[in-house]
Parts: C-alpha cells; sequence; structure tokens
C-alpha cells in the first residue's frame, strides 16, 4: 500500500500552481493533504507564499521585477527562459524530465482569457506524456485516454469538450448517449451531459482530443 | 412597448448577458452606455437586476425554481426550451431573427469552465454570421474573419488561438510575425505575442477558426 507522507517516491502527481485565479483553500488543501512536490509559476510565488504554502520548486524565466525578494526561501529556483514554451508548459517538461508520471494544476484558469485556454491547450499537448488534472472551484477536466471507465454517482454533470476535434465518440452510462463520428470545436461538442444512474461509465473515441469536465456550479 | 424611448435602429451591437463570473461594473457601464438592447440570459436575471440594469429581453428555458419572481418586470420573456441549443446559442439565434448585425457579451467565461469553453465554441459557431465579441476584465475576444486590419499602440498584447485549426497564418505588425501552415488546439497556438508598434496590424487565414484575444493583466 502506498505511504505517501514524508518519502517522496514520485508516484503521487505533483502539484502545480500556476498563475491565474486563485482557488479555495479547501481545493489546496486536499491536494496538498498528500505532501505533493509543489511547483509554483514565476509571477505567482508572492500570492502562494503569502497563502504559507509550502515550495518546492520556482520556475520560469523570472522577469518579474520582484524575483530576487524571495531569494532567501529555501526553494529549488529553475530557470527557464525558452520562449516557445509557456511557464505551464515549462513545469511539464521538467516534471517529464525529473518522471513524475502525472501531476494536479491549479490557478490554471480565470484572470487572463488566452492564458485559461492556452493551458487547456497545453494540457492537451502535454497529456499523453503526462496525467495531468486541472482543478478549480467549479470544475476538474482532464484529458481522456482513448478508453475511459469510471464510477459515478447519478446525475453527475459531464461535458465532454473536443480540443478541437475528437473522432469517433461513444459513450455508455451518460443521460444523453453519444455515437458521433466527430465532435468538433465550433461545430458540435457535448456539454452539459450527466451520468443517467450510479455506475460505471464508459467513454471511447478514435483520434484527437476529448477533455472531459466535471462541474458544478 | 419598449420603455427606452430611443429609437433603436439595430445598427448598435446588442448586450447579451450570459451566466458565468460577473464583469467589473466600469466594463457594463461602458456597454451599456448606448443604450443597447440587453438580453439576459436564464440564470443571470436575478443578479443582473440587482445591478440596477433595464433588461429587455429574458431568455431562457425557465426551469429555474424562481422564475416566476420576475414576472412583473416589464421585459420581453423568450421561452427558448430547445435542448439541442445552449442558451448562449439560443440568444444568437434570437438575435439574427430580429436582424441584429452585432453582439458584445459579458459573463461569458469564469465560473463553470465547461460553460467557458463552450461559450467560445458558440463564438466560432456563430461568429460568421453575427459580430460577436466577448469582454470580461482582462480579455477582449473575437473571432477573426479571414482578413483583418486594426490599428493598436506599440506594445499591446496580442494572442491568436485556433478553435481548433486554423490555415496560413500570417501577420504584419506583430513583435513575432506569424507565417504559419497550421496553427491547431492541442500543438501550437500563438499566446502572448504584442504588436511592434503603433500603427495597423493585418492578420489573415484561409480557413479554420482564428480567435483574436486582447488580454491584459
Amino acid at each position: 500500500m502506498s505511504s505517501h507522507h514524508i518519502i517522496r517516491d514520485k508516484q503521487e502527481p505533483a502539484l502545480i500552481i500556476a498563475n491565474g485565479e486563485a482557488c479555495s483553500m479547501d481545493i489546496l488543501d486536499q491536494l496538498l493533504e498528500w505532501s505533493p512536490t509543489v511547483i509554483v509559476l514565476d509571477g505567482a510565488l508572492e500570492r502562494v507564499i503569502s497563502l504559507g504554502i509550502k515550495v518546492d520548486v520556482w520556475l520560469g524565466d523570472f522577469d518579474h521585477a520582484n524575483s530576487e525578494d524571495f531569494s532567501h526561501y529555501p526553494l529549488k529556483k529553475v530557470h527557464t527562459p525558452d520562449q516557445n514554451l509557456t511557464d505551464l508548459e515549462k513545469a511539464f517538461e521538467y516534471l517529464l524530465a525529473e518522471g513524475y508520471p502525472a501531476v494536479n494544476v491549479v490557478w490554471a484558469s480565470g484572470k487572463r482569457m488566452d492564458h485559461t485556454l492556452n493551458n487547456f491547450h497545453s494540457m492537451v499537448r502535454y497529456g499523453r506524456q503526462l496525467k495531468i488534472v486541472f482543478f478549480d472551484d467549479y470544475s476538474t477536466s482532464y484529458l481522456l485516454p482513448p478508453t475511459f471507465e469510471k464510477w459515478y454517482l447519478a446525475k453527475t454533470p459531464i461535458s465532454l469538450i473536443p480540443y478541437g476535434e475528437a473522432h469517433q465518440v461513444t459513450s455508455a452510462g451518460l443521460l444523453y448517449d453519444l455515437n458521433h463520428p466527430l465532435l468538433s470545436l465550433g461545430t458540435q461538442t457535448s456539454s452539459s451531459n450527466e451520468t443517467k444512474q450510479d455506475g460505471i461509465v464508459k467513454i471511447s473515441y478514435a483520434s484527437g482530443s476529448l477533455i472531459l469536465m466535471e462541474c458544478h456550479d
């Protein structure tokens, strides 16, 4: 049995705190409970430290004026000046290089919509190599593998958003089950579906990128 | 009859207030300055009325418990039970049927990420028939026509997000000008670019859907 606390064997997901809108402390506390490796992206460090969160890695190109204020904190500073990757993508690259198989991400949505849409793009871009889950106060989102099964309570809201296309999408266990040759952003998505009953939901697709979102008001 | 006195010739953009996160009153006040036709989506009505905003049209399937509380307000109630369209899409359909050429949209992002991603999908889906602009506190977003020119101040942040593909994308006037056979969500976007100098920016693409986002921190 896994005993995550002290010794980190990189089997538990790391936690990335990005630079969008802060989520509730409830969500952060749940994700911090297992003492994940905590990676903070560039400009978010001040907000994270002010919450009393212990940061392991601070990653970015540090082009912010106040980046030296934190030089005395006991954290690993990873300088990633590559302008072709976003800070979030650099964090994914870092985790892949370090051998982590999975990561939870908070503060990846809200505030600037270009960063939000692009962060979901980055989830898709890296989501085949690394198991990535985004959490915010209303949503849990992840890229689906080609076949997916999970047990849900009845009437759980489920949205399936192609980012941008997903081919041969089928489902079982949803109120409006899918059998679509093509879901495509700008043409057809499948938002605001829900589970039919307590039980297993199955979703499969042949190719493309399909994001599952469990959201609530 | 419309109590708004001024004669509306439908040449000014209408205003849709969706059901996501509220924007600042500054933005709302600017958009309300020209007395647009104001359309509020279903569950957002209570929040909108509490702000003292005069609503012209309330649109949705009204499956909320408190939908009768507003029966005495002098607004046009448009019942749109079609489950194949979102409330935002129903509002676009309404405006098209009424002959409006353009609409500004607020409260379309924030809160539930499935609704946010799907609202951008709806912008793309209807954006060739209706000129649609999304505003929130950090972002102004719209679907680009095949060729686009606009005057900008130097160093204005510009992100170009394919939703999901845009082909043969070229630009002039950006710091990192584009000449890409393909931008594609999950593969390559162009976020966090900026204008090079005061002057005209030109962007063109051959096919697909490209969203321009003017964002700030």
